[in-house]
């Protein structure tokens, strides 16, 4: 598993890791779902990722060892995806990349809940979904209303702290973001839970916005100084973005293409004018 | 099979399904083709209805039995689709949930043709799709140039009411769009053609949008009277929305965006203004 | 192979091209990646030609009879996918029909590059991908990194060259792109190597802008009169269409969704103002 924070991050913390992405241009290996695939790799380019689909059983593994993240998500998986999920995540996990999971629906669909759960083996850098995604990984039983949540992001929580026993950091998305993460405090590991405010609700009426922001957390995984710094500039960075083209839609549709140009256009001055990080509590 | 309309679908039905779609956000499942599913999910959302995109064997019939309606969409099928769309609109049969069937294609290509044959005896409460492609459903030879078609929607008038033997309403979109469905009146079961005028030039040069018509269409089944009012409802809502878009559009890029907007601005004024709803004639 | 071209394009044939292409609206079948069907499909449209993603081995063949070019991307392919792709190059050569082999990923990818080796037997028309896949595929052994180019287009014209063992004409896109074709001149044929320059640094910040170029070859591929000239005129549209669409992106997302419309509005004026194309030398 890849190394807990040191620090409860903060909006230093988010421009150092956006900093990075933008020099670095980290490639970001996806394997996602056919409704999110074009406005994911669009996402990852316009925050100066490198994205490369690659998703079949034949090569997704050995190019994992290239990449310097990896998404995998459940939103519509084949049986040669599941496949190469599995490759991949093992591969990932061997060669010391960080790779996110995204279990799109796996509160209310038993046979991918499985997979999900199955892939958890492989220790992923950060686990991020809806708060019914959340809880029903958890095994907690929430409820789900096919890929949307039916429950709070808060009430994820609790199921998000389970989590961290296979992952770095978790967070359950929502109008309020909820992450958690191990961090090391005083030489112990401690768990902190941070809120990340800000957004629109234009996001949720936009498809394949909260997949895109799971390939973000992975962008940023492999740049930032731990995967909870990576997971909460991903959220922060995706919620000025946000703000940003809210003020130029008219709609769902002229959101998600302002939605681009400001995921592009966020800079260090947006980042700490806009950025909303709350680090609420400890726990042990 | 859904029971048939009380009386030809006027725009006070329109407004009333348009009401409850809002209201009551149908869950919709989409079995579609990879170029459609993401803009499909966002007319979906921008109309206020929630997608799922859930297209696999293991799945999908499940959750058939969960979500408010089912889209199958033949546009690009795969074997595995195939195989969930045989589960689904069974599942959907056998629970009574409206499902719409997009025969793409089906006007020139005999494997998929076949396939749609046969999921016409789980009973669409829907068919939508272009002239060749009714026309080719119904066995009546109608030729057809890819997915495009070479006939006019007028022309298929007839294979439409042939197709009244599976499915409770039918229509055949283009520049006027041809909507037929049983109707009672008097105790007797009657046919009645209803055109929808409106549109935009613009909507046959966005790739997608007759597969998004579909999927309203689906949506306002769950939510409409009936499905013939659902339809109607269905082509309404389009052709209003691409009238808004066109007065913004400068070509077939922007015109996509400003149409995403427009589906989710169309309100009840929107449709009293501008709904042209009609009713031809009756067949017996 | 499809014939040789009388003598190098200029932009009378670009702009000859592009009427044919607005006149006869050829019907371009696509075999491509999950992420690009959309974009690609709605820059068909837009340019004036008809696309249909018929991709399944049990129709792809057929259907390659009847369409006037093909497209075959190796961008996230699948067994499927791979197995249809075998079958539609096999028939488009037996019909006589052009057809393009865009490598994506050819270069740092060895099953997939063995796919597209296997493919050129049947004798692309056109083989379009930028310097790396170019230089992949030829067997040269440059390097690449995801499916972005770590070469420079210039780089890659020695492979180009011998891919026309293979092929008619071959370009490897870039900043400025490098394309090669064989020439009969004075009854000898030669190889003549054209640099079209333009276009925006936009284009490789939007995903799949490379693949819809490979999909715009093929339907200049089936107007032209020749494949070179094809494969001229589909680098100058979108060079052209680029730039227009830069004076209004703020953005990305902007830069899209006006390329779109830019595809649509360019015309012989446009072309005749703004195409660069530099036929740079013969090679014996």
């Amino acid at each position: 598993m890849v190394a807990p924070a040191a620090h409860s991050p903060c909006v230093d913390d988010v421009v150092a890791a956006h900093a990075a992405l933008r020099r670095r241009r980290p490639l970001v290996q996806c394997l996602s779902n056919a409704v999110s695939v074009n406005f994911m790799a669009n996402v990852l380019l316009a925050a100066g990722a490198a994205p490369a689909m690659v998703d079949n059983p034949q090569e997704a593994a050995s190019f994992a060892g290239v990449a310097d993240a990896v998404l995998v998500n459940l939103g519509t998986p084949t049986l040669a995806q599941v496949e190469a999920m599995r490759l991949v995540t093992s591969s990932a996990q061997d060669a010391g990349r960080p790779w996110v999971l995204d279990p799109v629906g796996a509160g209310g669909l038993p046979w991918r809940g499985a997979i999900a759960a199955e892939l958890l083996d492989h220790r992923p850098a950060i686990v991020r979904g809806n708060a019914s995604e959340i809880i029903g990984l958890a095994g907690l039983g929430g409820g789900a209303r096919g890929v949307d949540s039916s429950a709070e992001s808060s009430q994820a929580v609790n199921a998000a702290v389970l989590l961290l026993d296979y992952a770095t950091a978790v967070s359950a998305s929502g109008p309020v973001d909820h992450v958690v993460g191990r961090i090391v405090c005083h030489e112990r590991a401690r768990v902190g839970l941070i809120r990340v405010s800000g957004g629109s609700p234009f996001l949720p009426r936009v498809t394949a916005t909260g997949c895109a922001l799971g390939a973000l957390a992975a962008a940023y995984a492999s740049v930032a100084s731990d995967p909870l710094a990576g997971l909460v500039a991903a959220h922060v960075h995706f919620a000025v973005a946000a703000e940003l083209a809210e003020q130029k839609a008219d709609g769902p549709g002229s959101f998600a293409v302002a939605f681009l140009d400001a995921i592009d256009h966020v800079d260090e001055r947006a980042l700490r004018e806009r950025a909303r990080i709350e680090p609420v509590c400890w726990m042990e």
